[in-house]
């Protein structure tokens, strides 16, 4: 029996309800291959503010550190969002968490899903057999750097230290040489400071992967090149901001964020969330979909190692996508709830 | 009869082969509306660096300082982006040039082409119509903020005034008040602080143009719904490196970046560009597309105030794309040449 401890923060919006399917299938795992697992629910975001006045409350944090993993649903609430300036921001609880846990590595697989191709914005023949994997720093940056303001001007600073660079940059090359040995650096070398340390480093770094392919992509022909043809990247790696704008960006290429999970990864433990927001207009509709929840869960399983049983909810998936057991945005004709897809695929696993 | 002083900066790549045909459009149009552009040619980027070790040489900055618009090419050549780090390279002429001149506002027109749609990586019915005015600010920012290294970091200052806000955030509310009355500023307010200062300049401008309907995004959304749904936007006001990553994005709309021009505007002069790089490999082999070129000549047009003339030059490219006199990359069966295609619309201005 392999024992973990889970902490679900469900967070704002839809989070909840994605959250729910997502460990309903946990429980359906834990049960068929006889594994234990403890969930514990915490607060973060505008739910914590209400109850707390903190984004982040110390016991959060403390139920995070005290677990093996931690499953988060969405933050954020539109009622924060007229006033970025303010004080106290959903915001703040995930960034603080991320900070705090050192959660250095945020990861995204992005694929194109062969029968869904209808619903992306881009036509089929660009994407079909699109398989991405998203390495973006989740720490650093001008995340976390220094900022400030005076009466007639703003600033923020990006910094990165080699150490910084150094420990994802080995992640991506280890994740590269375990697919399809092609590693692409996004960055703006020809105009940041950082990003041309980012070059060094990556550089020195190539020499103990000579398996791996390196290539070198500005942001903004990043930008281009992920639309004009995804197929030609394998893992790609950039830091927190420039992943932030990537990330969403490849989204599209799958026909819905709903689809897209997450893996933030660092030293102690490791977080998992879908890519899409709180969606504060679906909330309580049973139309979010739970896909993105439920993927993640898959990425928890593979991170306790436990690859028979992740590879068993993405087949589980995949069958519901197959099937057309899906949320609104991708079957308007017969449209599932949340809570049906989430059924479907817990019990298909 | 309008006399004007053209400094013409053809750079590197196909950068000449461009220009020339941007210059033969502007010398018909000055002899068929009687006007007088004296034209003069200057140095810019790497064939500056090969031949007076200097991207932007004196008298290049002089030359452009005398004239009355700059029309520019391309630059950069592969030779240098092997090593961003070097001490000189063709980015800085043109990155000196912007800030010598102080061309503060960078406005690229996105256009979806109807004839042209299969062209693009998008599907037509999400793109047909799409029109987009972006406004991204050239001076400020990341890129001529303050950065440095030492031997374990580097970092990179992004900054902003007041006054670097206020006065391109007044050309694109005037922009959008001319067009559709919706402004839609980028920015990343719930992590820069410099957003944030963006954010509330803006809604003090929005004071003053009551007709203009202003929206708030952040750029990893705006990147996403570019894409999902670019007709969306009217006008786009961004700072300097989202307004890089978002304007190249925004170029796929359009099924080629051969077709997209772009004005730089500040205190002085004004300088027109393609938005299309230097595409070495292209080089001399005729294939280059001069559309891009001849549209930023019509912007030209335009900011000399000669709008019957700038629109002759725009009824003509159009009578070039829905004639299919176009160069190879949207032409594959009857490609006609970077030569051919320029003498056309010459001829039919
Ligand atoms: C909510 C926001 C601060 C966050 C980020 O920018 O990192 C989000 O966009 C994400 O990508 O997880
Ligand atoms: C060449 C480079 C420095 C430049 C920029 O980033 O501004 C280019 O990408 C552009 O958009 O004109």
């Amino acid at each position: 029996v392999l024992a973990k401890k889970i902490v679900v923060l469900p967070g704002d919006g839809i989070g909840p309800e994605v959250c729910q399917e997502a460990v309903k299938v946990l429980q359906a795992v834990a049960e068929k291959y006889n594994h234990s697992f403890t969930f514990r629910s915490a607060l973060l975001g505008a739910c914590a503010i209400e109850s707390t006045g903190q984004p982040l409350p110390e016991d959060t944090l403390a139920a995070c550190e005290w677990a093996d993993a931690v499953l988060l649903g969405a933050i954020g609430d539109p009622k924060y969002d007229q006033d970025p300036a303010a004080k106290v921001r959903p915001e703040q609880g995930l960034l603080g968490l991320r900070k705090a846990l050192g959660l250095y590595a945020n990861i995204r697989p992005v694929t194109a899903y062969d029968t869904l191709l209808e619903h992306s914005p881009l036509k089929p023949e660009r994407i079909s057999g699109a398989d991405i994997l998203i390495y973006r720093e989740l720490t650093g940056g001008s995340y976390f750097g220094e900022k400030g303001r005076d009466s007639s001007l703003a600033y923020d600073t990006c910094t990165y230290t080699r150490e910084e660079i150094t420990r994802i940059a080995h992640l991506a090359f280890k994740a590269a040489e375990s697919r399809h040995g092609l590693l692409t650096l996004v960055d703006k070398a020809n105009v940041m400071e950082t990003s041309r340390l980012w070059r060094e480093v990556v550089q020195q770094i190539a020499i103990e992967y000579p398996k791996v392919e390196v290539d070198y992509l500005y942001v903004d022909n990043a930008a281009m090149q992920l639309i004009l043809n995804p197929r030609q990247f394998d893992v790609i790696l950039t830091e927190n901001m420039f992943g932030d704008i990537l990330s969403d960006e490849a989204s599209v290429i799958g026909g819905s964020i709903g689809l897209l999970p997450s893996a933030s990864v660092g030293a102690h433990t490791a977080l998992f969330e879908p890519v899409h927001g709180s969606y504060p207009q679906a909330k309580g509709k049973g139309i979010a979909n739970p896909i993105a929840a439920i993927l993640s869960a898959a990425m928890l399983l593979e991170y306790f190692e436990l690859k028979e049983e992740a590879k068993a909810v993405r087949d589980a998936v995949q069958k519901a996508i197959s099937s057309n057991i899906l949320t609104q945005e991708l079957n308007q004709t017969s449209p599932y709830t949340t809570e049906q897809v989430g059924t479907f695929i817990a019990y298909t696993v």
